[in-house]
């Protein structure tokens, strides 16, 4: 049987999935210049919305940070969401930041799709995650995502533009979304662009932790 | 000991408290047109948002639409809401628009205090609703109403300019968002233009009913 197509984010409450873009010439994660004030506000606010993620025992095992961190439901969802993913599609920009920001062995540990405009060679990390580029479109990338994934299910892990062109085609079965208790101001906004003419949400679960709440819904046609 | 001052609100996933405003000339609740493409598309969004709290048996008892309607907890929460407010302070555009809507007995049944730059009579409706026009600035509107309140809290009643403008003052000391499974993908969003740097968020309260989950946040000042 055929696995669903999901995405999962955190999302400021105020709609927000990622901080205001850095400016170019104050590059994120480059190696060789000083990190400018631009780049320590964007650092600050993804601390700040990603604040549930860190201290989890998942993530600390996930990126080889040690042993320890903490159990309970964020941990929960953040391993489920991991596990059940059996390859993961991405956008070109998200790839290009994970490039120089990922540890050696990249946290995915699947096959990942990247949607690009250039051709490349697979690229194998060591610990399980090769990146494959697609040249010919969001729906090649997925028919190959899903062929890979083995019956398990293809996560769309962003960024933010992507997920969007994935939901806006009709190819996002369910999402969650971790609602974060931090207002951005500005920034990246999921649905920035939805087509909320043709997309109706099932309400699936809601769970909360002290900390964040993590909201699922299914994704019908209008 | 004097009351809280608060919000609530029901907020779509995408972040809209309330459709694309309609444009001028074809009004909403005016009386003497018919409705026109863009009435019944603000209709129709207005319907989904609030979609949780028509069939409630406090939506109905409030409005005198009759007897029955559904309890649990959306039920417990609208009420709750309804009944921690000793008085509220209101936008004059959200005024405006309900003068044309609400029933004679308009459903606050407390001292209401609209911000406006026009000086007005009190305007008392039947069931307990009076309508005070305060014209030098929000903080007066608030003062008045913290004292009418009587020691119970003071509401925020809208529209989104207007809770903004409380929220960016420091006046607003907690809210609640009941959050849709909805997208709109346009509207008037609750927290454009919010001032993230000086508000930082505590997590309260969720609360999931099968058809919404309700967030309670306290704010303080960063």
């Amino acid at each position: 049987m055929a696995g669903k197509v999901f995405f999962s984010v955190t999302m400021s409450l105020d709609g927000f999935i990622a901080p205001e873009p850095v400016p170019a010439g104050d590059e994120l994660f480059a190696a060789d210049t000083q990190d400018g004030p631009d780049v320590r506000r964007w650092m600050a606010q993804w601390s700040e919305l990603q604040a549930w993620a860190f201290p989890l025992r998942f993530f600390r095992e996930n990126l080889k940070l040690g042993e320890g961190g903490e159990e309970g439901l964020d941990n929960d969802v953040a391993r489920a969401t991991f596990e059940r993913t059996g390859a993961s599609v991405m956008g070109r920009r998200m790839f290009d930041l994970g490039e120089r920001s990922w540890p050696e062995e990249a946290p995915f540990h699947t096959p990942v799709f990247v949607v690009t405009h250039t051709k490349r060679d697979p690229w194998e990390r060591p610990g399980g995650t090769t990146f494959h580029f697609v040249a010919d479109g969001i729906e090649h990338a997925l028919d190959q995502a899903r062929t890979a994934a083995g019956g398990r299910d293809v996560r769309v892990a962003g960024g933010g533009a992507t997920i969007l062109e994935y939901l806006n085609a009709g190819l996002v079965d369910e999402f969650s979304v971790t609602l974060s208790p931090v207002l951005l101001g500005a920034g990246t906004r999921l649905f920035d662009g939805v087509d909320a003419s043709r997309i109706r949400l099932e309400p699936v679960r809601s769970e909360s932790s002290p900390r964040v709440t993590h909201l699922t819904y299914t994704v019908h046609p209008r």
